[in-house]
């Protein structure tokens, strides 16, 4: 990697965790030149405006997340099992963060829905992918006979992402991670019904 | 009400509109000014601090969902038929917005979490409130046989919750009330489960 090629890394990764606690309009330029030792102009020299870094921050941010569900869904064939494991790795993060400041998807979805179209569009890519993972693993699951064929995979796929963001909500209002712990373990039990 | 009064209760309104839908950071008092016509200082003249808006705007937002609350509980004795008016109402919202802007629950917890403790710790005293309200339900419903008592009111208060507040997400970030819909029958129908 280029000297530019670091720098402007490092913006991204430090802008990303400074949007996931304080948000896109509670994070400052200000707060992120600190962060990086920066001048403004470091900063814009690579960005052409917040937003474009707010995009940057975010999708980085949402790879972190990709990069670990494909690491643990390597280590798993059976579809519940594999649904299992998206609960466990999502739920379990609040003990080992990918991110200081909770779900960016929540976070970033929360912020942008009525007042930032772009950003909002990207949040929606973003579940898009991660809904499609979570529905293609049960669809096959159904065709495989490995899941019931009972199950409404767009419905299930809504009820999991829900009761997973939700928790991380309580979680992350409450500081306190028995709220995560519960939803973990009731979808976990929930799927395992499910299994044939 | 005197006419202080009266202008003090518009700001509150438009301000609790305003920060559920751009939020605390991102929903400016200039903003505020368009909306209620008064310059800064009329609004200043009522209360100390953009913070002391913010908390009182975001406990009217939440006594509007206890007034919601408190109405539909009336029509309902029986312990399984009161959770299930408060999911069905709570998920009805979208259809019928207290507020533009979803929860102010969510919202409000999503970005005060990791920067504003005194907001953070006005949403954790609502969330304790209706937290308390269903747990309260469920704990009668166990004593007076009409919940199946192998229920762990604790736990399945976090799962009604989460999931809820998880769907409504969803349901603002693609403007799509179908994620809402699919998490209402779902926990209706689990609650039928758990009837005696």
């Amino acid at each position: 990697m280029s000297k530019a090629a670091i720098t402007k890394q490092n913006i991204i990764e430090q802008a990303a965790i400074l949007f996931n606690q304080s948000g896109f309009a509670g994070g400052s330029i200000t707060d992120l030149m600190a962060a990086t030792g920066l001048k403004k102009g470091g900063i814009y020299n690579h960005f052409s405006s917040k937003e474009e870094l707010a995009i940057a921050a975010f999708d980085y941010a949402f790879s972190l997340y990709q990069q670990r569900y494909r690491h643990v869904l390597r280590q798993h064939r059976h579809s519940v099992d594999r649904i299992q494991a998206i609960v466990a790795t999502f739920c379990d993060t609040v003990y080992e963060p990918l991110l200081p400041g909770g779900c960016p998807l929540l976070n970033t979805a929360a912020e942008s829905d009525d007042t930032n179209p772009v950003l909002r569009d990207r949040v929606r890519l973003a579940m898009d992918q991660w809904r499609g993972m979570i529905r293609r693993i049960l669809q096959r699951g159904v065709r495989a006979g490995e899941v019931s064929p009972d199950v409404d995979t767009e419905t299930l796929t809504s009820i999991l992402i829900s009761s997973m963001e939700g928790a991380i909500m309580l979680t992350q209002l409450y500081e306190d991670t028995v709220h995560i712990a519960r939803v973990r373990e009731h979808l976990v039990q929930y799927m395992e019904q499910l299994r044939l």
